[in-house]
């Protein structure tokens, strides 16, 4: 019985329920699940293919050969259906068999393709509804369990961040911090960077997603670092800018306006507060200064299972912030010809306060 | 004069001419290609979000303000446009604006949403035609430049699998040799790796996409080392077995057997013969073993600016192979409880002959 117990109350059969209650309001008799972070946060499978259906009378992934005892070892709880031909049309002949009349789909996930595969395999039989998000909702209000494991890829992040700064000297490649980055992230027990890591010298720095080159690193220049780890399957995501030699006035002041707008953005992060509201606490902060106009990309997103989730920081978003959610606040500064400046962090909303989960010095740091 | 003579002959143009000799025999205006890889194909453009439009008359990228400089820098001849709101509402106003009465799309890689998109903002106007794999068919065949590309990153992974080979001490986790992997590959110039680095010990080896965990190489294990570097936009890919210790009389026929597979199939390699027949060879050789049923994936995949790409070597594929095409080549057996063996090298096909680009020892080693 004990067994049992403890099999009933895995996060991920939680998980399975909350989304199995959304079901009836949705209007749907099963969701098909096909992007990989929500099916892993539904059911710990962790292949790199197959499709999850969630019913309100139970749970079927169909995948391939390849993983099917990785699916039953890591989705107890789950039934494993292995495809026979196309995913797909394996999925529709399912779904025929088992009955479903109503079968949401997240458009923004499924392909042309996909779509008719599906329609062709339940011979009309089953009407498509398009719903976006359904998971995606239950994804950003994050359990006890999951912020925790972000303030670890945070620390992780932050003592690397903080490492590879003191690797920066005149000389050295943009790739060759980037590969110690990545290094440094998996000695620590990351599985892998969250996305390809950021380095960037001089006037590559003002692209906000620059990709490591062989250029390297003159006195005299500014640094920009912008990385993140996934450990436990949860990512972290810092930034930070570094300048080689004395810092120009002109650079002090840029740096300084990005400071005090990522503070106020932080600041402005509380169980209620709107996203777009977040947003602007940034962007007034920079306007004051006559630098808005370079600030070309939105203050911040949500992070989690994947780098980029709901919800977003951004001009307009009406979205408020609950408990559970964790956003990068990461305004910056972009002068074409001359460079970039960007502070990130990682912060996470509880109910009466915020916790910023990465802990690196923010002021300028002169190499 | 002569800067417009070699502008005029960059391989991106040549490649934008080849598929807009495509579009009249595909009964469209223009092609809508929404690819990463297919647009950097044809453009030489590495940005993260945009939408290409070839059509008879000219190639407009549609892209965000974060990208605008670097189109332009990249993609000379190509019509940089900057989407105001939505990626595919953007796309779909410019061709209401410039009159394109049918326009193909990849319905393998376009959602349901996009063509939504697409479809409300022509207005009705525009017939969408599904039309996959234009690109594609275009990128299977290799220019002698990009085999020389691949030459390089065969070289550059089998340099980096020997060198991990020395590292597989017991006590050493998988995580850590996948570090190490990746550093080394950065450390040569590669860009990063191009697929997830696998790194199985022993029983694990018998899953054929196992992720590197935290457990720790024992006596007596096998080992598989699956591995590839992306460099100058180019991938490779390799796999090589190893043993540590005396390895049992069992294993050594398995490895024996996969070894033969290999070398058979690689011998199949040869312009003209079909994709199916390559299989079919690598298959009959560990049919003679008994071990076929062990062989639980196809006998490899195309291969160049994606690590997966036409075409296909797998039962059955009747494709012909012709220059120009690089495939892995890769059998396996895989026992559960045991382990498993792959022996992986990417070949080229020239109009007379194939080539190996991968180089490292074959033979098993026992560390």
């Amino acid at each position: 019985m004990g067994l049992l117990v403890s099999f009933m109350t895995t996060p991920f059969a939680k998980r399975r329920r909350s989304l199995q209650k959304l079901l009836e309001d949705a209007k749907i008799d099963a969701l098909l699940v096909t992007q990989p972070a929500n099916w892993y946060y539904l059911t710990g499978f962790t292949g790199e293919s197959g499709a999850l259906l969630v019913s309100r009378k139970g749970i079927s992934l169909v995948t391939d050969g390849r993983f099917g005892v990785q699916a039953r070892l890591e989705s107890p709880g789950v039934r494993v259906v292995l495809q026979k031909g196309a995913l797909f049309t394996s999925v529709g002949e399912f779904i025929r068999a088992n009955g479903g009349k109503r079968i949401g789909f997240d458009p923004g996930q499924l392909t042309v393709d996909q779509l008719r595969a599906l329609r062709k395999a339940t011979w009309g039989k089953t009407e498509w509804k398009p719903r976006a998000g359904l998971v995606e909702t239950l994804r950003m209000r994050k359990e006890p369990a999951e912020v925790a494991q972000m303030r670890k890829a945070g620390s992780l992040a932050s003592e690397v961040v903080q490492h590879a700064a003191t690797l920066l000297k005149p000389g050295i490649r943009e790739v060759e911090i980037a590969a110690e980055i990545e290094y440094q992230m998996r000695q620590r027990g990351a599985s892998g960077p969250a996305f390809e890591t950021i380095v960037a010298f001089g006037e590559r720095s003002a692209f906000p997603h620059a990709r490591p080159t062989s250029k390297r690193l003159r006195k005299n220049e500014l640094v920009v670092l912008d990385l993140g780890a996934i450990l436990g399957h949860y990512c972290s995501d810092i930034t930070r800018t570094f300048y080689v030699g004395r810092v120009p006035a002109r650079i002090r002041q840029w740096y300084k306006a990005v400071q005090e707008a990522q503070a106020a953005a932080i600041d402005a992060v509380k169980n209620g507060v709107s996203c777009g509201e977040v947003d602007g606490a940034a962007r007034q902060v920079l306007a004051g200064y006559r630098l808005d106009h370079y600030f070309v990309h939105s203050t911040g997103h949500g992070l989690g299972l994947e780098v980029h989730e709901d919800p977003r920081v951004a001009r307009g978003q009406q979205r408020r912030l609950e408990p559970g959610n964790v956003v990068t606040i990461e305004p910056g500064v972009y002068v074409e010809g001359v460079g970039g400046i960007r502070i990130e962090d990682d912060v996470a909303v509880h109910a009466d306060s915020s916790e910023v989960l990465t802990r690196a010095p923010r002021d300028l740091i002169e190499l």
